[in-house]
């Protein structure tokens, strides 16, 4: 079996310290691997496969490495400065930051739903944004059998997603990360704001969906809220389509699904959870029912651990597929 | 200045003591004041107006007194056995529970939208149900000029609508109020589910909304999510209208509606949050922007307090309404 030489830039953050986990859970075909991180890092110890090395701080020299894939989960400032050096030297960059995602020569990949498009990339495959790569997983599906016409999204995020600082101002009751208390509270505020009124936030899951899903005429809308939740993100999505359909087919197609696991028994009081679903690698869809209010419309709640399937385990999973094709 | 005789049930729950100490706030007319209760909280002391009151167990001698006005606030099975029985004395009932809502000879009010309805009553008053209450505070002004054609709620609902219980869950980490932890976790679970795969309180919103604006015509959803908050209901509102709107007039309407005030400043990071607008009488409005996936939508991010506005407030306005109107 082919081995890679590898680089995972942010190996030391949140996202970045799963990816490397990852790498070694599902024992990706590693030959050489290079831990790299602005100044501030460098120097630090990352362990991998039971081995200690040290992170080495970037500079322009890094990419002249024999690096196969590039991981990129050290903020968009990094990916500015090196995405495109890295991508000129051979190497795949597969980039976590929302910098390149709405490129069109960039593919935005979520592997369950068009892992195809990966082979389209110029050197710089794109990581969507956590809230969307949960969305279109369950959504594919339910597009390709019954043709989604709009889309509105309610999001409840957890402080994981702002990495280790969001979870210090849950943990601590601090107000250094957000710009407000998020314990006790909820925040509608995700990301910055925009002159539309909408969040950057609210705009990627809007954007970012139609790119994966391929369909630029799909209506969407999003609000985009913060709650005091440690790790995983949860949706309630109100879905309209275009073909009338049997809420019992709606069951079978997301029971089939791929990296969807159904959970939904309102009986028994089951349905997915934000503290279930930490650590875990599927998205989770529960509280499937129809849209009384719509002639073709359904409602779903939609729940997947943001730093693994949301950013870490996609990247890799992005990965995996890349040398399939190689 | 004519004063009334009050009884007031359940004043040593969350929503009634609430109701006392608005009562006392708004200096409402009293003559007399009757705390009465179940055998398990018969005997307590009451505190209104600087004098100690003992809470007396109920029975059906109990609305032999002389009452004008008997606010329930004691659950559903104490209304249900009462209820009916104090206004067959004459006596004017405003019951908090969901019992009576949905029955057509009882008015179910928000003063600020259809305080009209009050003199329809037959001696029963229904107070709404809480996140309902909230909605149709900022959704009447706009049916009124706009006329609503289409709603989607999502709901981020406080543990304190669950009574202290609720509270002691979410402080202690317990599992005792709720299915499941309600520490750190999103629960898409509020009151019981129902066979259409809805829960009650989902269905609640729904009925109680529509009864509220008096338009049977309206296409309502909603998904309803018990969070991490201590006090305060937050709601994510996706509403249709059928006429078009410049956003400009959708603020002055909000602007000048009664009860509502708009806190909406993207880039001064305000809009409402639920820490800010514990023990507040207004519904806050934010996040007011135009659904582009809409010929003529708009979203919304609507917060109150759930036991004032959502309940104890409420309560007590319609008995303010009420003795105007005597």
């Amino acid at each position: 079996m082919k081995k890679y030489n590898l680089a995972v830039l942010g190996a030391t953050g949140l996202v970045g310290s799963t990816i490397v986990k990852i790498l070694e859970e599902r024992k990706f075909p590693v030959e050489n691997i290079y831990f790299l991180a602005s100044k501030k890092s460098a120097g630090s110890i990352v362990n991998f496969q039971n081995k200690d090395y040290v992170v080495e701080e970037l500079n322009e020299k890094s990419f002249d490495k024999d690096i196969d894939i590039a991981l990129f989960a050290a903020g968009g400032a990094i990916s500015e400065k090196y995405g495109k050096l890295a991508a000129s030297k051979g190497i795949t960059v597969i980039d976590n930051s929302s910098l390149f995602r709405m490129d069109t020569d960039v593919p935005l990949v979520v592997p369950e739903v068009n892992a195809d498009s990966i082979k389209e990339n110029n050197g710089i495959i794109a990581n969507p944004n956590c809230t969307t790569i949960q969305a279109v997983v369950a959504l594919k599906p339910l597009d390709d059998k019954f043709k989604i016409k709009r889309i509105v999204y309610s999001t409840y995020q957890a402080v994981s997603g702002s990495g280790l600082g969001g979870l210090k101002d849950l943990e601590e009751g601090n107000v250094e990360c957000y710009a407000h208390q998020i314990q006790f509270n909820a925040l509608p505020h995700v990301d910055s704001f925009l002159e539309n009124g909408y969040t950057k936030e609210e705009m990627k899951m809007i954007d970012e969906t139609r790119k994966i899903l391929k369909n630029e005429d799909i209506k969407i809308t999003a609000t985009c809220v913060r709650v005091p939740v440690k790790y995983a993100h949860s949706l309630s999505i109100n879905v309209e389509f275009e073909k009338p359909f049997d809420i019992e087919d709606v069951y079978k197609v997301l029971e089939n699904a791929p990296g969807v696991i159904v959970r939904d028994n309102g009986e028994e009081n089951l349905y997915p959870m934000a503290i279930d679903i930490e650590g875990k690698d599927s998205v989770y869809v529960g509280r499937i029912r129809k849209d009384f209010s719509l002639e073709n419309g359904i409602n779903l709640w939609v729940v997947a651990d943001n730093i693994r399937k949301g950013a870490a385990l996609n990247a890799v999973q992005i990965a995996e597929k890349l040398i399939d094709l190689k």
